[in-house]
């Protein structure tokens, strides 16, 4: 990043935003944070709420407005935003004439025309991992506990449905446990599929993986999957056996403190290839 | 059906068994019902009680003894049982033989193992709709309410998504609003499918269509996608707007009391070909 560039960051919930804003911070670059009503906060917003404006979700003039008005020059977007809300959507006149322009409401669709729709005023979109690159999901086995040959399976059904899933932009996470696909995530997001899978395994069983994959034509500079600590909880509370995310096209958020609630809870880990290997 | 026959129904939850025992005391052919122990009873079981044996899941062996036991010539399997009590399942021998013949426990593979293997016993399987054939769902507008061009191109978004996702035998039901895929049914069921995607339209909005279609390579003997009264009241309850079911290779019982539901709820009913239409 050059000195005389500043980013401007379009802020869901989660670590994400508040992780590049730090980063920010420390590297001594610029940034202004956008964040929305009614919609998830990102946590530490506090710390930088002088740089920062809330904005409704379908106010996309304004955005621009803002970050010309602020010599934005570099756009991130970064963390969660509730996709249903979608249908609670105010949208403005660019707001209105960006959605018009995709036929299926589908958020690879959506991001990649924000995504033009910002090049085009100028502004150029940047990857919350090109900021900063040591978020991504490294490939291997990342915690102590090794999957067995049967969860290798699982893993490998679990990346060939979300294959051919992933070209419907339905969702990137799947719940196998068994030779069985448990669930299949689409609006619900990945912790209420985690959820509603616990209850799917029968009496007291206990076990299953998550595995997530980027979707196929995934625009991975605005819209990578990512997992953190709270997937990582949510999987150990509930008895999960471990989760595998493909690696190099997913974000990994809180690595160190994620591992730590795997080894702890003997959950595996793993960044793999298309072909379910981490080695 | 010859006189010389006897049909052996097993049984799941629902009404599609007790209509194949009243279709059966109806034209005079025997028949013999066995429910499984901690699984879904059908409805109006005790009106053939004397006919009737309960199993545990896994006694595939039992099943065999007790129909040949009772001369049955012919099986039908109807009715839902609860897949995630696949993880419950006691299996004798022959049960355990056969669950190890399959790789992934989909359910077509393991319907399919089971109908080779009640074969291979001397049994005729036979399809429900071979025996009830009224019960086939048939193309065209069934109710009084008419979808909109809209809601024809949810209809083949769903279609479309539906046949990506059944190459790999996850679900046969998929609910879309305005273009969006809210949920995709895996292990969790068509009514948790629905009561999910109700919560996931933002605020107190409504509709969604439920889509329904056979999966690729299902076979429709033993295992038809089947909607009934209960689809489509729980449907006008949570305020969805209709159903597309493709026709030919579904089953829709309770015809009549359904369209009842949807006409008087403003939903519309629509029993379509492949690629969505209903005319």
């Amino acid at each position: 990043m050059q000195a005389t560039q500043k980013i401007g960051i379009i802020a869901g919930g989660g670590t994400l935003p508040d992780l590049l804003a730090n980063h920010c911070q420390k590297e001594g670059i610029p940034f202004y944070v956008v964040v929305f009503k009614g919609q998830p906060k990102p946590e530490g917003l506090d710390s930088y709420h002088i740089h920062s404006t809330e904005l409704a979700l379908g106010q996309v003039g304004k955005v621009v407005d803002t970050f010309k008005e602020k010599q934005v020059t570099h756009v991130v977007m970064a963390g969660n935003l509730e996709k249903p809300s979608l249908f609670d959507l105010r949208l403005d006149m660019p707001g209105l004439k960006l959605i018009n322009q995709v036929r299926r409401k589908h958020d690879d669709e959506i991001l990649s025309t924000i995504c033009t729709f910002l090049e085009k005023e100028g502004f150029v979109v940047m990857g919350a991992h090109e900021l900063a690159p040591e978020i991504i999901m490294p490939k291997g086995l990342l915690g102590k506990v090794k999957p067995s040959e049967a969860q290798l399976s699982d893993i490998a059904i679990g990346l060939e449905a979300l294959e051919h899933i992933s070209a419907l932009d339905i969702g990137q996470s799947i719940i196998v446990k068994d030779g069985v696909v448990l669930g299949v995530e689409a609006v619900e997001g990945t912790t209420k599929l985690i959820e509603r899978c616990a209850t799917l395994r029968g009496g007291k069983n206990k076990g299953g993986i998550l595995i997530k994959a980027a979707k196929k034509g995934q625009n991975l500079k605005v819209d990578m999957p990512t997992i953190g600590d709270q997937t990582l909880e949510r999987l150990a509370e509930l008895k999960f056996d471990g989760l595998a995310v493909l690696s190099g096209k997913s974000l990994f958020i809180g690595q160190e403190e994620s591992l730590k609630i795997a080894n702890k809870n003997g959950l595996f880990v793993c960044g793999v290839d298309e072909n379910g290997q981490y080695a």
